[in-house]
């Protein structure tokens, strides 16, 4: 266990992706962000184990994730924090990209999400 | 432009992971996430954003992940709020994975990082 208290309870993934890869869980169940009823304290831990997880292993910084149903390995909310280095040979979640044909592509987008807000 | 008020902005990165791919970014200067001072309405805006996203491209799930400094492209927090479906292609950030060579070994990036809390 590395962090509870009354908010979340954290604790080290056993299939990290890199050593000190933490998951950040809250106490109420909640299955996916979207469920929060409370965000600010929630990831007032998160934003902590961020800064430990840097401190803490001289990590250059850290990466800070969750999957929203798809690619959820379990149906409770779990944030990953991760130490990343440079050159720590991680390609990335960001990779590959693709681009919208078009500048009225990328509006009807923007239009779908803006209106869902 | 997705959305705007005064705590974040949010729009469209132009290189998309998934077509609706979105950035919310705090409208404060903040590098990361460790330097962020208020979390909580910026992560009620990253929460609506993943909730509309969802919505609006009746998308299966979503992503949320930042980069703090490593693999982050512009020195301002931005948060990636990615659509997310069934067999999508996606085969993640979280792969491969490692595992600790002993239980002493998680216990000490255990003590590590809970020390630096």
């Amino acid at each position: 266990m590395v962090a509870s208290d009354e908010v979340a309870v954290s604790f080290l993934d056993t299939r990290p992706v890199f050593k000190g890869h933490v998951l950040v869980v809250p106490r109420t169940h909640v299955e996916t962000l979207t469920d929060l009823a409370d965000v600010g304290p929630f990831f007032q831990r998160v934003q902590a184990m961020a800064r430990a997880v840097e401190q803490g292993l001289q990590a250059g910084g850290t990466f800070v994730a969750m999957n929203n149903r798809i690619s959820q390995s379990v149906a409770h909310l779990h944030v990953h924090v991760v130490p990343r280095n440079k050159k720590d040979g991680l390609r990335g979640f960001f990779w590959p990209r693709t681009k919208y044909d078009s500048a009225e592509e990328a509006q009807s987008y923007t239009d779908l999400i803006s209106k869902a807000l």
